[in-house]
């Protein structure tokens, strides 16, 4: 840790796109912010003045970098656990090593979860599930078939996930028979295999908590994923009951206190009838706050900032009655600027927020929010810049699966 | 200028807060953004990867800097005439030197607008003005006397400018009597003796244009100056008259087109009546929007990009009922930032912009804007914000000289 006076130095691990808003947010708090990036072509080294290139799994290069550093936080969850435990010997890291396993192991995330009973409280469950044993797994000694079968009582399909290391949905598998469980099975990784939830649409909350113990809580969001990738983010989520919403935000600041999260706290909630399901824990800026930027009072970016630093957090109002944001991912055409010029020309109320990376299909490049009144209106026009963006023809989900919407 | 395909390169000369705030706005926008500084610790330099270090008066150093850029901008106006000419040869310079010699020298800008016939058909004027001879001046060989006699044939005060080089209030005296105007000449400056406007209140407004003449007026705003230092800005500008908006809205266009601007064009009005008196020009990011940040759809930085890279233009919509800013001022106690962290506690819903520059009494050192739908408690709590921040204790104008509220 630094020994100076003045604003505080953070460092952020992983030099991504949510690295790249973040470095934007801390030029309005006038805190110095660095990044530990792979190369000074990472979307977030572009406009950081304050990279280090390293190995996010090198203790070294770890060291090295929290050693300029007030606070260390990161923006992915890949940071080996027992390197964790090295950097909060040196600096103050936050989200620290504890918090963050249950976003790195969704096993040990799993099981802490069912030992809580707020979540009952809440009328909020987890999917069933079972650790899968594998050659490389460390989960016990069952058999594959005996720890799937308890799961697959509920009936096919059966989810299976690898317990680390998946995102963007890498790492989730629906499997349909046993044939396609003992294909996963046979790649050799620690899976989880949970009950499929045959949810009416996924809501997500994001809170932020601090280490003075602070909580504020984002309004709920409906999320729309496909291929297991965030495409779009509605929020607030149309046609929620204000109960639910509110069940929604308590669990957020509930699970933030018990897990001891410091920063932000995203959680990816399947929404069944009355019943809420926990699908996903990440504690970092998330795909489901990108709209903050330009939709509420304070970003999500600003937050994790103020949350990792202890500050009193900000306003988590929502500056517009409403606001959507969609994905852009890479098309075929490499040329993304040439097209952004169009999209400007078509929509100039549109805010168009590009990551610097290099165009691949499928690979997430950038975003567009638009805020107003008319959520059915300002779907139409976040999709036909973003598909217009991506070469795409992607048509939003008509039915969203609400409950004010039957 | 380069040759290569992909997001433009963007250069901007100078390194003050100006050029921070267009480096935060160009991380979205994708395109590469570069600074021409003095210095690393500038204000911009502190955030902007592409920092040059180099002299804006040198030709050597501007040129050099122009070389790797596609487009070329400033956050000041002080780069000499023929160094713009010379950068012209070179690369886009937006805005150009022929108009912005209007910005740089107010001789020149009060002898080109009085022979536009567009002011009298919109009801804007320019105060009555004359220049003022002196040893190092170049304007004819009338006595200060005999110039000043004109002016003065209105009555005391006169107001005495710096043709060129001045700023926030320096550059410019009200003199009550010939002691004071010999006094002020006595300096060896090119002067402008100018009438004195009692005003009722003052107004901005910005627009920008492209170099395809697309043009796009943010709302008129009104400016509280003390000491000639921007203190407050209130958008829109309460109970004005909307034919008088969009009177200054259309000065505003018509001044950007007739003077040739790319890029932003504030002008600073007195209002007087129902007329509408010309203060001042400026063709950059100006002061007067800063609270398009946190209060308009496209905040004026991303326009000021859009517009110089001759991108269709955003929109210009507040997305807050209302919006008011308060400058920060350098007050007594250097350490900003503790005091920042009890400004966040007391009010989370300000968004405090800090520019990174050390501490100096009355120095410009970052800005806060709140939105919302009172004006009056807007007011009461940026105030309050930014008074903590500088230690200081000034009140807000109660009367802000607006008809609608008399």
């Amino acid at each position: 840790m630094r020994d100076e006076i003045g604003p505080p130095v953070v460092g952020m691990v992983g030099g991504g796109q949510l690295a790249r808003m973040t470095a934007q947010a801390a030029i309005s708090l006038g805190v110095e912010f660095r990044v530990l990036a792979d190369t000074l072509e990472d979307s977030a080294a572009q406009v950081c003045t304050g990279t280090t290139i390293g190995d996010y799994r090198s203790a070294g290069d770890l060291l090295k970098f929290a050693a300029g550093c007030d606070v260390v936080t990161f923006d992915h969850e890949h940071v080996p656990g027992e390197h964790l435990a090295a950097l909060e010997r040196v600096a103050a890291v936050r989200p620290g090593g504890a918090a963050l396993r249950f976003a790195q192991d969704k096993l040990a995330m799993r099981d802490r979860l069912s030992a809580l009973g707020v979540l009952a409280e809440l009328g909020v469950r987890c999917p069933r599930y079972r650790p899968v044993s594998s050659p490389a797994g460390s989960s016990g000694g069952s058999s594959p078939q005996a720890s799937t079968a308890d799961v697959l009582a509920h009936g096919w399909p059966v989810v299976l996930k690898a317990t680390s290391g998946g995102y963007d949905g890498r790492g989730v598998w629906i499997c349909d028979s046993e044939e396609a469980v003992a294909e996963v099975i046979s790649h050799g990784i620690g899976l989880l295999a949970e009950e499929y939830i045959p949810f009416d649409r996924e809501l997500a909350v994001l809170v932020a908590r601090s280490p003075k113990g602070q909580g504020a809580s984002y309004p709920v969001v409906q999320t729309v994923q496909r291929d297991g990738i965030c495409r779009e983010v509605i929020a607030p989520a149309p046609g929620l009951d204000p109960d639910v919403a509110l069940r929604a935000q308590r669990l957020g600041l509930a699970l933030a206190a018990e897990l001891g999260v410091t920063g932000l706290l995203a959680i990816e909630l399947f929404s069944v009838g009355d019943e809420l399901v926990i699908n996903e824990l990440a504690m970092r800026p998330h795909n489901c706050g990108h709209w903050t930027i330009d939709g509420a009072v304070t970003s999500q970016f600003e937050q994790h900032l103020r949350a990792v630093l202890d500050l009193p957090l900000g306003s988590t109002t929502s500056s517009a009655r409403a606001a959507v944001m969609v994905n852009v991912l890479g098309g075929d055409d490499p040329d993304l600027y040439s097209r952004f010029v169009h999209v400007m020309a078509a929509d100039p109320g549109v805010a168009v927020h590009m990551y610097g990376k290099q165009v691949r299909p499928g690979r997430k490049v950038g975003h567009v929010t638009v805020t107003g009144a008319d959520v059915e209106q300002l779907r139409d026009r976040a999709w036909r810049a973003a598909n217009y963006l991506s070469l795409g023809t992607e048509e939003p989900d008509e039915d969203l699966g609400a409950d004010g919407g039957r």
